[in-house]
């Protein structure tokens, strides 16, 4: 059977591994397992939410509310935005998917940072685009404009605060630098981890309703898989003018969020405590890192998020590393595939941390 | 903002109305409203996969197990098949997209049903496909022949028992139809509602160990959404010949079924005597609505799912009498759309069964 030709050049995408394969794999059990490899919330869920999850599992025979009603005025509410300004996915990485087969097609080139989240790249396949990337390791504004005056890219996709590396734009550098792209250049602001930065350093904070107000080129992507607790729920966002969505929504598979996800994301946007709390912890642990980091003479990239990426030294090498932590049953993301001598590090729980401190020490 | 010129075709989905969107519309009471509607399981789901799902609902911060190893490994058993051999997506809809976008193109034309489940031409759409369609209500399966050789399609699909008419293909004439299509067109065989068919007459169950077996151009569909009682979960697969599950698997987007929806579908396999329950309940139910629709001089086809048709006559207007339900709190699917004046009317419990005929009574 012949398919269609863009799927020559697709890999299939390997997750990192779940604690599930560590268990068969290495016959560790469960309760030994630290994983801090994906970037979840150490903290869980908020109860609030897994609470209300538990009250409705008598609804999973019923097919979701399509309209989305509960979660749409949740989220209108909190970004002081309308309606039409918001579509879900599933995931922010289906919104990704919906822009990329909105925009871009085998003709497209699409511009992304040198190291930066692996889905940009991968949507770009599915549709057979050319991806282009900067050199620079950081977002460095001035090489992507650069870029873009050169290759006249569909999309550009600035991922702030960045994975794997951590930093964060200037949120007012990166409005300057939207001011300066055309207006068929659809530019995707990821802000992921956007909770993490604007907790930290005001100055990061991007704001969707300020980027719809002023730009009718720009996406503004959200996630309740991260701060919010919700990486197994899938449900992400994406800000836009209303005919940036309304295109979108063309795309939009029916159903796409799941009952249960789409209580889960409404009631965690009732309880920004719980959020709050776990952002404030995690900078908290966060400095254990850099003085873990410091002691070691590893260098640290300032990270605005949940994680730290620790770029070794010569003679330390974060494959043979990231390997025997997961035989121990470590699971953290070796950065070996972007290029870099480093490893990505979920900030964990106290507990968590001191275990990683622990096991690496045995291994630099 | 230009966007790819494919996206003019299509339309934004609308769903059936959820039972959220008619208390907000009428202002009907949650509890006064019978949606039968969605062919929805009207039993619920198992309350085994309930209590499992409230048992992990701590989990939800955790992305999902991307190798879903425990439902595969249930789905295989099921089956007795291989791993290779099945994919998992996002309801059955999302293998439909993966298929659409990984055979066919802006050039392929895809063969339906004149009558059949919305989503095939929606994702032809989203990749320009043409869809030809067979005059035949009922699947004619000499008439897909005749334009099989005729269009030369990339895809056939064949839904059996369909979608929204509730007749269903024997088994054994599909088989020698798959028998004279060339190893370049690829055939979908869409069981979303297989399981009340087999059960009602052996003659239409299709096994897809046989199709694996037999055919290198063949991929069976399955659901959760129907006779498993999780439509609210999104959670569907396709089984084929290891070949073709490797394209398709390209264009899975990671972590596209969630951590809950991973836990249900995986017990819900376990419970099976209350699938067979609720399918023996439906049936039993169903002849009320035969015996309605004879008693009514309205013609019904014989339907081999958890629906029933009913082919309304001249002065009975298919759209007043839905809207009219609606208002009632009766939500059904009104076939006016796709060029039929009549109603598909999901079976529903006893009680609500018998709503619907003393609300419908009185608008004959």
């Amino acid at each position: 059977m012949k398919f269609n030709k863009k799927l020559e050049n697709i890999q299939t995408y390997e997750a990192g591994k779940p604690i599930e394969l560590v268990v068969r794999e290495f016959g560790i059990e469960t309760k030994d397992i630290v994983k801090l490899a994906s970037n979840e919330n150490p903290y869980g869920c908020s109860i609030k939410v897994q609470s209300a999850v538990s009250e409705i599992v008598s609804h999973m025979a019923l097919y979701p509310d399509d309209s989305m009603t509960k979660l749409k005025n949740a989220l209108t509410k909190k970004y002081d935005i309308l309606d039409e300004n918001l579509i879900i996915g599933s995931g922010s990485d289906q919104v990704i998917e919906f822009i990329m087969h909105a925009k871009a097609s085998s003709n497209s080139k699409i511009l992304i940072n040198s190291v930066t989240f692996a889905m940009y790249e991968i949507y770009a396949k599915h549709v057979g685009a050319e991806v282009i990337r900067t050199k620079s390791q950081k977002h460095d504004l001035d090489e992507f404009y650069e870029l873009y005056k050169q290759e006249n890219p569909d999309i550009i996709f600035l991922c702030t605060p960045n994975n794997p590396t951590g930093d964060a734009l200037n949120a007012a550098a990166m409005m300057e630098f939207l001011e300066k792209i055309d207006s068929d250049t659809l530019v995707v602001v990821d802000g992921a981890y956007m909770e993490y930065a604007a907790f930290k350093d005001e100055t990061k904070a991007v704001s969707p309703k300020e980027i719809v107000a002023k730009f009718d080129n720009v996406i503004y992507l959200g996630t309740f898989s991260k701060a919010y607790g919700l990486g197994g729920m899938r449900v992400g966002y994406g800000i836009s003018r209303a005919n940036i969505i309304q295109e979108l929504y063309k795309l939009r598979p029916p159903f796409n969020i799941t009952t249960l996800s789409l209580e889960a994301a409404s009631v965690a946007l009732e309880d920004e405590e719980f959020v709050n709390n776990c952002i404030s912890l995690n900078f908290k642990e966060m400095k254990r890192y850099e003085e873990f980091a410091n002691a070691q003479n590893i260098a640290i990239i300032e990270s605005y998020t949940n994680f730290v990426t620790l770029s070794l030294n010569e003679g330390q090498n974060s494959t043979k590393i990231s390997d025997a932590l997961l035989q121990k049953g470590m699971i953290v993301r070796n950065l070996a595939g972007y290029g870099m001598n480093a490893l990505r590090v979920t900030v964990g729980t106290k507990e968590q941390n001191s275990r990683f401190f622990e096991l690496v020490l045995e291994l630099l």
